[in-house]
């Protein structure tokens, strides 16, 4: 791991020449919890070189089940063969315990995983100022200086870490389970509102009849939901991703949004307001760190946890105690 | 709502009486995101008087359209037939934009709802500190000092709000869709490793016999699946909350893991890890309101966001300067 400010410079020579290994580590870097690494993580953010396009940052997110490896793989794919280079990072919501799934994730990406063009990011989601990952905004932003100029980023479907993802990129997508008029059971509607496109996944074999019903029933829901600030049309795209059907023309709906987005100036304006949200984050996450990291090595911290487990003091109290105590250390 | 301390000891007698409209109140004061009613809400939660007797706190998690409403349903009027009062608190992960899904909450807990024996509470989770709600902790006081002896959290099923609920409660409850062989397809590992007993719920109608193939399943997967703290084996029941069949068999094996946590001591060891794990987030939302609660209302986030905006200066550096900026107010 880069020791040193030389360290450093040829980590991000490494993640500018689009080198792999230099992008992994660097987000390796980027999401290390240890303090002395914190501040070259910050070095390295700062020192990355601007991407040579804007690129397109595309939130993925639906309900466990619903086909989002299956999609993302082909989409993936396609996306090389148009001559893209696409990252793509996941989020394991469940690495506070042990991470993983029982079934699912055997065979996740395998083919997109082989290829040059693709990057694949798997995250732990173990924190909780955030419900995507700590370090997403961070890792795309090395991503898009590695030469990854669509960034796919997949969350897992239900609230908070779909409003996250929201946060960091520019097209929100949600994939829906075919379903006779049940598709939307489940589906919040604040979730349905933060979509750009609506796909319903799966239009293939006995599922194809009622995808195409679940796409009317989306049609006519999508009325009732509120427009997105940019004020463009909720799209709703069909697509069978083990069969390789209406990719092209989901990515076709896609660009349309983008481009609108553009010509509005909508694309800007968002990742200025993306960009305060997280000077709130990072002012945030320093200010506990100061909290965190006091020098004498936890003891207020110990003294409070004592104070609460043995002399019975109200958390309420022990919690004020150790504010003063803290103040008068700063 | 409570201004002064007379007003808060009218709100405490009323809640020590049971009565609901004082939890109610209770509940909105502890809630609060205003400054001058966080110090009333730390009050209250400071004076709430103890349960008579040691409530049962129980996290029931799954997927959206496992049917969690209905079972919650079914459970409580059961609960309260059985003679008990059970308060239920329930979280809607998108109320960051709109709020409530467009389908499926039309009817939720209608006839429980009506019960004079049942509280139930739908609280916002719109914050970034906890998956669950920011105060579902102190609202499981609450309840309890108002008599109410079960208390069930129901959480949304994937990940993040899983880990929140499972650091409030005693007994987690994953729900699990019937399905051959799919029905982990979705389910992380980790969650399931959370849970004490996991419910195959819809054991009815044409769903009876897959629900029935899913029990198999799931006793199989439990043995690679890591054993709790608590040593005791993984329970998988079949239920209809429909039929309300297998309601009671689940209550019975809700009671053997009780008694096997009171008897062992587990419970009253993990109550207090729970409390050290509470005073560890009072810290830290404590401290986050020293950065906010600045004199200048506010001038310093101004100008950080003026710098990051218009004079093109890191969000590191900004957020750096603003953070010493802050240490010297203090």
């Amino acid at each position: 791991m880069a020791g040193s400010s030389q360290e450093l410079q040829t980590l991000i020579n490494g993640l500018t020449r689009g080198d792999r290994k230099s992008l992994a580590k660097a987000i390796t870097l980027v999401e290390s919890r240890r303090t002395d690494q914190k501040e070259q993580a910050r070095e390295l953010i700062k020192s990355l070189p601007a991407p040579k396009s804007r690129s397109l940052r595309i939130a993925i997110s639906g309900a466990p089940g619903v086909g989002k490896s299956t999609f993302i793989e082909t989409l993936g794919l396609f996306l090389i063969d148009q001559g893209h280079q696409p990252a793509i990072l996941t989020v394991d919501p469940t690495s506070h315990i042990s991470g993983g799934s029982i079934l699912g994730d055997r065979t996740r990406m395998e083919e997109l995983s082989k290829k040059e063009e693709a990057f694949i990011r798997q995250s732990p989601s173990a924190n909780f100022l955030g419900g995507v990952s700590r370090r997403t905004r961070e890792t795309v932003f090395a991503c898009e200086s590695a030469g990854f100029n669509t960034v796919l980023v997949e969350t897992v479907g239900i609230g908070q870490s779909e409003y996250m993802a929201a946060e960091l990129t520019d097209i929100f997508i949600l994939l829906v389970q075919p379903g006779s008029g049940d598709e939307l059971q489940g589906v919040k509607k604040g979730v349905m509102e933060m979509a750009d496109i609506l796909v319903v996944t799966k239009a293939d074999g006995n599922l194809e009849e009622s995808a195409r019903k679940s796409v009317r029933h989306l049609k006519n829901a999508a009325h009732i939901l509120q427009h997105k600030d940019h004020g463009m049309e909720r799209k709703v795209c069909l697509v069978s991703a083990i069969q390789k059907k209406g990719i092209e023309e989901f990515w076709e709906t896609v660009q349309t949004i983008r481009t609108g987005m553009e010509e509005s100036g909508f694309i800007e304006r968002v990742r200025k307001e993306q960009k305060i949200n997280w000077l709130q984050n990072v002012i945030d996450e320093m200010w506990l760190d100061l909290l965190h990291n006091d020098q004498h090595g936890g003891t207020l911290f110990d003294n409070a946890r004592d104070d609460v487990r043995s002399s019975g003091r109200h958390v309420y109290d022990a919690a004020e105690k150790l504010i003063q105590e803290r103040i008068r250390e700063l």
